[in-house]
């Protein structure tokens, strides 16, 4: 292996793109950053582990991707523009091949979501992993938090859920057929960046849907001491997922991680608002319940209560953010 | 083991100590700060991995306290001043003593260098891996950089070098005897964050001995495009060092990663100023040689020409920062 200097420098010095905020990158002690007047600046940290949260045999660009997405989500979730990126990769004896394909989907995430690479620090292991920060700006006091929810207001979720899910059952063989839609949900998520600009000043909370629905709007409903009904028909399913997962389509909607849309409330009198928003960005955005005052989240299918799955959503150890 | 959610919560919670600049710590998508005005943001990121940079068995105390010093020990070198951690923390199925113990240091240590620990990921996994990120301040344009060592710039050394290396060697029997000096230099290194501070507007290039002496003002002169002299018998040794290990002293000051003293240049005519800074401090700065042209490291003993050390610095693939 080359030494570690002439490593970090071969594949991310390229990705270190300039930008006018840093005032210094990769090569010292310490980045150097200029952060901008009026804003608030919100981080968020993620790691993935080998054989936890991705197949020891994932394409290096897939994983490049996935890692920077579920990130970058985190932001959107916040209305923040992403800025800056850090990357601690714990590697075991990677291939140079390995390296290049890994920093060219690097490379293509930060381009996509306009991430600088700012810093980082690469170690070996006996098992990889990956902690990627990302650095967002938001003007001051606009933020959207999971605490702001209010009983009466609409529940939203953007795109459509279980396609992850889905994707991922197809790779590990628990489901048959090969969808290039689903599988393209679970290698390449997409952050909602430009919703979560876009709900600024008109919703009243917002997560990401990485451990599933239930489970994140869970931590919503926990963080605004508010309840919930779900009205399950009401959930988005893509037609693929429909086609190659009919039985399990509602439970994945459900209890699925990792689709990285959306789920917000705002109040019922500015739910016209979300029909041009879902033009504008070409994105569904569909109401699928209601904030109630009960503390806990009410499952109905056609008006009638209905028994919750049994996976509330993932809690492997822990991949909580923040 | 509790849910990820208990986990964080029981012991990392109570360590996310208030501050108004955090507008939201952990327990939302992002953290939420508000940096000051007329600053720079100053981040460097340091992993940790079991069996590659701590021993299996070291106690999570001194753990905490080596992997916060290592972290701040870069906004030192570049005189910032601490605000902000994160932690992302990949732990082998820890005890509920292993975490009070763990977060116990990491509260002392987060006291000690003044950080508020913002938010972080826990994860599951074969190896032990923590990546620790530390975020400081500095006036705009006062940060201390690798690249300004200027030809005929005395070259200071803080402390006493080579002391972890000898504690370290303890820890593994290749050193016989015990030191509790030597053994805390290696568990609980300091950060020589008020130095740093004091050194904006007079050190010409500054870096923190991480990797040993020879191979950290290695990484200035390169960022500066110049040479060194360096003057083996001035370098600083502790009495420990010298009872303990006297054949090895001199290697190991040379050599020996993990110090986290600050190596620093300055024009000569400033160095009468080192005496009363050192007394103020009560922290020893020597001058142990001068910047050259030469893009290299010349070893001085006793006005001779010496050989180099076989070992010029840890390269455990990676180590290095930004």
């Amino acid at each position: 292996m080359p030494g570690e200097f002439d490593l970090i420098r071969r594949y991310f010095d390229s990705i270190s793109g300039d930008h006018p905020s840093v005032q210094l990158g990769i090569g010292d002690d310490c980045a150097l950053l200029s952060t901008s007047p009026n804003t608030e600046l919100a981080i968020s940290v993620d790691t993935l582990v080998e054989g936890v949260h991705f197949l020891p045999d994932i394409h290096p660009e897939h994983l490049a991707w996935r890692l920077i997405a579920s990130s970058v989500s985190d932001l959107a979730a916040m209305g923040a523009s992403p800025r800056w990126l850090t990357l601690a990769c714990t590697l075991n004896e990677p291939s140079e091949a390995w390296l290049a394909m890994f920093s060219k989907g690097l490379a293509e995430a930060c381009q996509f979501y306009s991430l600088v690479l700012i810093g980082g620090d690469t170690t070996s292991g006996r098992c990889q992993v990956f902690t990627a920060q990302v650095h967002g700006e938001v003007p001051s006091g606009m933020a959207l938090k999971r605490s702001g929810a209010k009983v009466g207001d609409a529940i939203v979720v953007s795109g459509t859920l279980g396609d992850s899910c889905a994707g991922l059952a197809m790779l590990t063989d628990e489901l048959e057929g090969e969808s290039e839609y689903l599988l393209g949900r679970y290698y390449r998520p997409t952050a909602r960046l430009e919703l979560g600009k876009s709900l600024r000043g008109i919703a009243n909370a917002a997560v990401d849907v990485s451990d599933g629905l239930l489970a994140d709007l869970n931590h919503l409903l926990t963080a605004s001491g508010v309840g919930a009904e779900l009205c399950v028909e009401a959930l988005p399913l893509s037609s693929a997922l429909c086609e190659f997962a009919p039985e399990s389509a509602e439970k994945w909607a459900l209890s699925g991680g990792e689709d990285f849309e959306l789920c917000f409330t705002l109040p019922q009198d500015r739910v016209p608002e979300l029909e041009p928003m879902s033009e504008r960005l070409d994105l569904p955005l569909t109401v699928v319940g209601t904030i109630t005052d009960d503390r806990e989240i009410a499952l109905l299918k056609l008006g009638e209560p209905m028994a919750r799955p049994a996976i509330l959503g993932f809690n492997h150890f822990g991949n909580e953010n923040e």
